[in-house]
């Protein structure tokens, strides 16, 4: 028995996230069909991160143990063909029988795109949140260093979430205008990386800074926020699909 | 009766193409609509471009006469709601009378996207052709080069296509590699301004670069490809999902 490691691409818009669960197909719930299909045994993936329903992700990991002799590095190749093509295994390979994507230190980074556009552009509806009033990119930038290093994110934590402590480290926040991006209006991109993440953090750390875009709050209110430890406090959780979960980096 | 001007964005995915058939739903027909509903009477829309199945737009114009009370720059705002969202009035306005979209002399700027990537990003399957090879841009740049000017463009007209004459007038070819667009690899960018465009043109302009890129043959082979004016010799017709029309411009 080995274990595998794969790289996993997919558009979250017609999944109800990552997790196996009985309301409807999820991405977990593929990648097993299609894995056990072509190596031959079931085959349940252990993910890095179960993302939310309509969450897109370029890089997020799983790992997999299996009796198969296709080297590593072919599975991709492999399985494929057997997904939608909505769901890509990016890369493959055999992995060490201990690592655990989710138990093992990493650095994730995350992009939450707004289409910051009077209009919204139908060819980007899918994968990025409309906001039809102009925001201020360099506020949001400024409001993002409030967010960078270890703090108590009670805040930016969806309530009812379970979890034994609200400390996150964020190594770092970039906030631009992408003006190449395709459309009419171009985008602004909210990137987070960080050593963990609370459940909905990216997206109430979008709709947050989305609020200091549009004025509603200045910068420094996100520093009160964080202090005050109070969900109320911070703006709305923004919708899933802007959000993109980009790579995960192990140590 | 006014007559009225449309600036029309969409998503062609789910659509047979702009102009109306018996075959399916085309946005020429879900515009109509809309417009018959909101207006209060019957609504026949004149489109400069009809683009065929798949192809995208941020900019196509339309026209269409009307009775309505309803101000000009506001038929937009009433009339998106009844609209799908793959469909959008960017803007509208009063025009002249006599202004006919397609009989007006004008420059049409179209983008056809490509993903040059060995996995096909999942967020970009619908809005870009994956090619799975490394491409040479800068080949594909002196390339577009024997594009530029006023040619007879037989060789990049589909076969049966009915028109007077082949010759077209492009103004500009630009190719390049948008490292910001989203997801792993990054696009490449085909943007060809012309005054009037052949059926699939710009499509078999982007197969033939394609070609050159893939290093096929090399960029002055496309000079000879428009002197021989014979379709078979120019490369395949590209995808339709990655061709926008981006804007058209009139005098």
């Amino acid at each position: 028995m080995k274990r595998y490691r794969l790289t996993v691409a997919y558009d979250g818009t017609n999944y109800h996230g990552w997790q196996e669960q009985s309301s409807g197909i999820t991405i977990e719930s593929v990648l097993n069909d299609a894995l056990s299909r072509v190596l031959g045994e079931e085959i349940h993936v252990i993910g890095a991160s179960r993302t939310d329903a309509g969450v897109h992700a370029y890089g997020n990991v799983a790992v997999f143990d299996s009796e198969t002799r296709i080297p590593g590095d072919k599975i991709s190749y492999a399985v494929n063909p057997y997904l939608p093509d909505d769901i890509r295994i990016m890369e493959s390979r055999e992995t060490d029988p201990d690592f655990h994507p989710r138990f093992t230190d990493s650095l994730k980074t995350y992009a939450y795109h707004i289409r910051n556009e009077r209009i919204p552009c139908p060819t980007s509806r899918l994968y990025a949140f409309q906001v039809p009033v102009p925001l201020d990119v360099e506020a949001m930038q400024e409001a993002g260093k409030y967010i960078v290093g270890t703090h108590d994110f009670a805040s930016f934590c969806a309530s009812g979430a379970q979890v034994k402590s609200t400390v996150r480290t964020v190594r770092e926040v970039c906030v631009y205008r992408d003006h190449q991006a395709s459309g009419m209006g171009g985008e602004i991109v909210i990137r987070v990386t960080g050593e963990g993440f609370l459940y909905n953090m990216v997206r109430i750390i979008a709709g947050t800074l989305i609020k200091v875009g549009k004025g509603v709050y200045p910068p420094e209110q996100v520093g009160r926020i964080i202090e005050s430890r109070d969900r109320s406090k911070a703006g709305d959780t923004a919708p899933a699909k802007g959000l993109f979960l980009e790579k995960i980096e192990y140590r």
